[in-house]
């Protein structure tokens, strides 16, 4: 999506750059000169100049820092390169870290300064304020919301939710929608209604720990399958997978995978569903990170593509209010079962939640929303991946997310993570293990990193931290 | 709870009364001096003469009604009789009337212009605007509590209802109390932990269709035992119930059940959790009416008789905030696999609505408000019981509930309450069939009714209507 007017400016200001540098004026990694100086040397518009840049960055020749400008690209910096495909067991596995899963959740929460651990943006990065104040509106009206009709969700926010989504050319019917007390609900929900104990479930290998405490607490299997880090789950593996009885469902993360950040390709999406319509078997769509692309339109969904075969799945969590636990879910043809279950456990959806996104989305200020945070964490990701790049240990590999804020690292394989992160809980540094990401006995060299907190000195002197840890546990 | 000072008081003022029937000034049913016009006539201070009028009302000489001051009761009324003790058949059921019960959820909410079908109270009785108020607090102070560390519930509102509980006595140790979305979902983890499909769970009978509903899920079969609309569920039928192996708990409200309004005396309750104890069985304490008795202090709780055999359970939404969905447990023995398979389906309860509610009850007028509200339950109690008195079918029975808002109503036998629903329904009135408060086939004749509504002239015209419909249905 390059601006036709930045063709060529561009160029000339790549040229001038390279001029700075030769004459001693710039260093790379240094800070170039900012949109207003460029535009006033070249008597141009600081849009037009903007766009340049943004086109140099697209090239990768120089890149932006939150609140800091743009600078040159350090070519010195040696360049990480990604973790390979994932080659999990072909059997389903019974077996879950689940009760580590549960101590992780209570060091993350008690020991961590800065958490890297927990995948949610630092409020300080989103409109709470804004939100707040549509939270007031919502009150203000005190509607007599009262009534079993909004069980499934309330009608506003149900019909700002399809809007949101048409707006990327996503038809999302409103009466084969409900709100669910965030995502994990609406998958366990729809868990609970496709399979029975002993099943299989195919995830995505590494997969968010999340879905393996779902599995676990419903008795099921999880069939682990090949991922790639850029294009995602193996196809022909899920061929394969998909000619189990035993196999009654799959949860996929098309965009942005949490914690690989893959993206399946549009020209595979059709296929896979396809396949799983002829087989039978049922795919649990989470798009929870679909609205952050880093750069350029949403990405498609598998729904669109089938949405009899497909069961879909987001949020607010990773967006707007991870404290709202506000998800919604759209299904054809498993929604009725869906709803009954749901009525026999949480029942309603928590309202006033509901009412201040309703008012949010309604007001426009999420797409404005969106299309900042989109930025900040292309922003964080690439502060993360440089910081990365100069503090951890030869060997590392690490994940090119297009979307989202988290990064995967694979350390050299001696290195235990699960080791590294008892070291540094106790200095206040959180991350995730990369053992809990997998039902099987694999990605301990790994570790998930959340990039979504603010970046500044103290953040990077903890990556700097969190860095030396890994090369001393290397050296043991 | 007579005060002292209006010991002799009230038998003056209720000679005086006497006087001016005696001398047709005053007719029965007719409105009293006011309190102002007695405390001057008799030269004492409004407050005591109101402690005076509160113990007559006490002795059922006199009634208040919301915003209209006290009136001399009608002793020409005639006193509709209570129920007898339910009789349901002793053997565990599996039939369930779920997709009944989900359809009146859906016309509940549709077709109702005054909704006497479910069991909340109107936003209109409810200081919503004082909550709006602490909503705003707490959204300004925007803390960061995205953290795993909140999972089972805010440290603030934790605290804040333990305080409140112990405020009548009742120790909730905070490390043992989780927070949940609803009461249900409380129920629904506590019975997925104790039972398997197949077990049987004891509730009273008729019980709230809510607990059935939850036992379809699960594929537990109810096993409903005799309750006495003043007493409660039957002692020695309990304990035959627990000699049978597939017994594995009980869902028990003991304070001002939903829909008898019943109470277990005080005298049994220590009997009744060492003959769970001894059993093995566990009982699941629904308590979600316990803060709303109509005069004197809070009841006890059978979870302070034992709190290993007991899990407790309450929430906000029959006193504040129906809207809100929080809801808290507590157990000394079974927290740990409850958390667990709550962090594995919700995962975490909303945030900003658990600070409004600390918020709240930190600022006491948690219990200001309930004080006020008892008093509003208790007017509406009576002014539906004089209204469904005058106009209701001969061979009527009716509950005398000592708190909540809600009562039962048996009509002669021939009367079929749900095709009264129907054609109720179709003039906006709401209310909730008998046949949905058992998994038996029985309470057909009988009907629940929510008075935590308005009380004006078009309630009492609908009440006025609705008998009617019973009147003319007996006749085909």
């Amino acid at each position: 999506m390059t601006a036709e007017s930045g063709k060529f400016l561009y160029e000339e200001i790549q040229e001038l750059i390279l001029e700075m540098v030769k004459t001693g004026k710039l260093q790379p990694g240094g800070k170039i000169p900012s949109l207003r100086e460029t535009s006033q040397k070249l008597k141009t518009s600081v849009t037009t100049v903007m766009k340049a840049y943004m086109e140099l960055e697209r090239k990768g020749f120089i890149e932006s820092r939150p609140k800091s400008g743009y600078f040159l690209v350090n070519t010195q910096m040696r360049r990480l390169p990604q973790p390979e495909a994932t080659t999990p067991s072909p059997i389903p596995n019974p077996v879950s870290k689940f009760d580590l899963v549960m101590q992780l959740y209570y060091t993350m929460g008690k020991t961590s300064k800065i958490s890297f651990a927990v995948a949610e943006p630092s409020s300080k990065l989103l409109p709470t304020d804004e939100l707040a104040k549509m939270m007031k509106k919502a009150m203000a009206q005190t509607p007599n919301h009262s009534s079993y009709e909004t069980i499934g969700g309330l009608p506003e926010l149900k019909n700002q939710i399809a809007y949101h989504m048409l707006s990327s050319g996503i038809t999302m019917p409103t009466d084969k929608m409900i709100i669910t007390s965030g995502g994990s609900e609406a998958i366990y929900l729809s868990l609970k209604i496709l399979t029975k104990p002993g099943d299989s479930v195919i995830v995505e290998s590494p997969c968010y720990f999340g879905y393996t405490n779902i599995l676990h607490a419903l008795g099921i299997y999880a069939l682990e399958l090949p991922t790639h880090p850029v294009t995602g789950i193996d196809k022909e593996a899920l061929r394969r997978a998909l000619m189990r009885d035993d196999v009654k469902a799959a949860i996929i993360q098309p965009n942005f995978n949490n914690p690989l950040g893959c993206v399946i390709p549009d020209e595979d999406r059709k296929e896979i569903t396809e396949m799983f319509r002829k087989s039978g078997a049922v795919i649990i769509e989470d798009d929870i990170y679909g609205d952050l692309p880093h750069e350029g339109e949403r990405p498609s969904t598998l729904y669109q593509y089938d949405r009899e075969t497909v069961i879909y799945v987001s949020s607010f969590s990773k967006t707007i209010a991870p404290g709202y636990r506000v998800a919604w879910m759209c299904s054809e043809k498993y929604l009725t079962p869906i709803f009954k279950y749901k009525t026999s456990t949480t029942v309603d959806t928590v309202r006033p939640t509901q009412l201040a996104l309703a008012e949010f989305l309604a007001s426009g200020k999420y797409t404005r929303h969106l299309k900042k945070f989109r930025g900040t964490c292309a922003s964080l990701v690439a502060s993360f991946t440089n910081a990365i790049s100069k503090y951890f240990p030869e060997g590392t590999r690490i994940t090119r997310p297009k979307g989202g804020f988290i990064l995967w690292l694979e350390l050299p394989e001696t290195a235990d993570t699960l080791a590294i992160y008892q070291r540094a809980s106790h200095e206040g540094i959180g991350f995730a293990p990369g053992t809990v990401f997998s039902s099987q006995d694999k990605y301990n060299n790994c570790m998930r990193i959340n990039c979504a907190v603010v970046w500044n000195d103290e953040t990077e002197m903890y990556l700097k931290r969190l860095g030396e840890l890994c090369h001393k546990a290397l050296k043991e």
